[in-house]
């Protein structure tokens, strides 16, 4: 088998056959195929797309070009759950801990990569002590003790998907759904999970600018992971106004600990509460298997009951946290300048755009553009409006939390037209816009 | 500017400026921009193309990323031929000298690449002691004192073509038309011409299948040499059969110097009569400047005189070949085995086709399909028929020359079917399918 006639197939709109989507995969991870002829293959998918069956046999030579991790030790059906990305969204610190209160295990792995904000692990680490980084033996047992665990991915998991991710970046080709669809998909393959929830965002502050696009997205990993054998579902949320009221790593943290206790913004609540029944739905919990209302319902319970958030404090004692700081949540880390953006006009909110939201939060050093670039975790955003609200002239629409001067202006400026107003009522925008089902592909 | 958005433009559709194209060339000539970034950035125009200006461009670019030969100290008006390749092409070996006849000095370089038979020079190195590597002074002086010289391409010539070429062989980046034409016409405009005598060739024995096909490659070519101040005219001939009844270096040689001497084959004949005549009508020569038809006669003329010999004979000696090789051609090296095909059935030549003629070349020895390959010159195949032939049943119609009895019968099987019958008449291949003008564009 030779790479040229895989490139010149592909290129020619011939579908690729499994063993030569292998011989692709284990040649490039190996070294034995150059970047070259590799970028050139992946921008011949970018223009020629991929079948469902190409998709899934890519996924699944990705996943396997690395340990594919075995939770039978700890259930014998775990649950997982992956966001595509939003701005705002500390999910995963609500949901994770929600999902075990209900004796689910949850014992999850999470990339970091880049981000506006950074991810779940950098949020963790606001936690003074947190230790995302735990050898696998660590990692089960801290599962099988606790009931739940969230750790930094292994380097040998999907080693084929962050070669060729890293590859996709400088050659143009990120934008392609089989890749966007079968990166994704390969890690969480190899994790472990026998059932899959993706939370899908469509919006400006997402990739997926439209509810079309996010679920095309959507419907291309479900398949993934039904033809994989997974038990799949995937909610397409809203993302063109940040979720919840906090943006930035302590901040969210501190948000997710209030939702946690039952006192979070009813955006991230509800949100939570539709991501977490579907998880329970898939591993066969809650009160009924097949009533997705009822579950929906006994999941809000516990969360107001703020039950849930024993489990959290469980998570974070286990990675060597400082329990003080999220029973205080004064003793996260505080920014040392807070700066109060006021609305100039009265009416109602038309747009708090998500996007800009993101770009300040990185300009004021709560995420990374590059992998070395350094995290503050004090930094960040709360929004004090959601889309829909009435507001007066001179209410308080965002505070900026910021450590530095220079950071503060740049945010501000970034910040400066992010909210919009109109005189005439806007309706509130929706949750979720859909779901994509496993059962049905 | 960044190569990463080189890439997306490109991708997206969008036409690249000329910065942003010498940016492409002379950084990844200097080894700036890596292959991969390189090969994604091809394959984006093998799917989105490019326009005529982003093509003159491209190629003036890759002219200017090493020498631009200056003719001037040898003629005020330089012309140039150029073949896309065929079965059995030495018209090179024909037309120089016969075009130097005229008085019009010959300073050609010429490229080796691979092939099914050797290049131009490849066959002139048939001859004892032809010695194509010559410095750029001794070029020039063999100009200038015989009028006609023909050397192998500087390595300092267009080096961005030869860098990108190379990429594009193993990243399924060659069928690009604005890749082909700018890669072709960038080592021509380095190489000094005023004027330029496209010779591009349609069927079986080319890249180019069809007429159209070429046609659209012509114009391609003809569009650079226009908007690069360039007098340019492209022919579009014939490839479904060999041209002239020899294909193999020392047997092309042979039948180059018949033709010199007025006693070539027909086809080959008037093959050349045809694009010498194009020389010269660039040139300004012949005896009228306008009127081709007068300057084919006139060249037809000089060719069955054989009087163009006595120039072909000066560029031997002056390259240090042996001149009794070319007066007495049995002295060329011969093969050691000879093998008739003669054919099965009575009736007409339906089919010579190229191709087979040509992998059985290659496989008798007589050409490169790598670079280290040493290729034969004694070796090759003569042909006694062309299409629309009437033939008698045991008839010769091909003369196998080997040295080899393995690669005999390797050629052989190749030749099986090569010649088709036909019960019926069957009209004979034009020699040219068409023109296309510089100056209609």
């Amino acid at each position: 088998m030779r790479m040229i006639d895989l490139i010149e197939k592909k290129r020619d709109g011939q579908p690729l056959s499994n063993s030569e989507i292998r011989f692709f995969i284990n040649g490039f991870t190996a070294g034995d195929i150059p970047d070259y002829q590799a970028s050139a293959l992946l921008m011949a998918i970018f223009f020629q797309g991929m079948s469902r069956a190409e998709t899934v046999n890519l996924t699944m030579a990705m996943a396997e070009s690395g340990d594919m991790l075995d939770l039978s030790d700890i259930t014998d059906y775990a649950v997982d759950k992956h966001s595509s990305g939003g701005v705002g969204d500390k999910t995963s610190l609500i949901v994770l801990p929600l999902v075990a209160s209900f004796g689910v295990p949850i014992a999850k792995m999470s990339g970091r990569g880049l981000g506006f904000t950074g991810g779940t692990l950098d949020k963790l680490e606001s936690i003074s002590g947190y230790d995302a980084n735990l050898s696998e033996t660590e990692f089960r047992r801290i599962a099988r003790e606790t009931g739940i665990v969230l750790a930094g991915q292994s380097k040998s998991m999907a080693p084929a998907d962050g070669k060729i991710y890293a590859l996709r970046d400088v050659t143009g080709t990120v934008a392609s759904l089989p890749l966007i669809a079968s990166s994704i998909m390969s890690k969480k393959l190899a994790a472990g999970a026998g059932g899959i929830v993706l939370d899908v965002k469509a919006g400006n502050g997402s990739f997926m600018k439209t509810p079309g696009e996010a679920r095309a997205l959507a419907t291309a990993m479900v398949r993934i992971g039904v033809d994989a054998g997974r038990d799949m579902v995937a909610l397409l949320s809203d993302m063109n106004q940040p979720l919840g009221a906090a943006v930035g790593n302590a901040l969210e943290v501190s948000e997710a600990v209030k939702t946690l206790k039952g006192k979070g913004p009813e955006d991230i609540h509800d949100h939570c509460v539709e991501i977490a029944a579907h998880m329970l739905r898939l591993a066969g919990r809650g009160e009924s298997r097949t009533d997705l209302t009822e579950t929906r319902h006994e999941v809000d319970r516990a969360l107001r009951s703020g039950d849930a958030f024993e489990y959290f404090g469980r998570m974070v004692a286990a990675h060597g946290g400082d329990l003080r700081q999220v029973e205080d949540l004064s003793r996260l880390p505080q920014a040392r300048l807070r700066y109060n953006l006021l609305a100039r006009d009265g009416g109602f909110v038309a747009a708090v755009e998500a996007d800009k939201v993101a770009w300040a939060a990185l300009a004021l050093g709560a995420g990374r553009s590059s992998k070395e670039d350094a995290i503050d975790h004090a930094v960040g955003i709360e929004i004090h409006a959601n889309v829909g609200d009435p507001v007066s002239a001179g209410e308080l629409l965002m505070t900026v939390h910021a450590n530095d001067d220079g950071r503060l202006q740049a945010a501000l400026e970034l910040l400066a037209d992010a909210v919009k107003h109109s005189a005439e009522p806007v309706p509130r925008l929706p949750l979720f816009h859909g779901v994509v089902e496993g059962r049905d592909m």
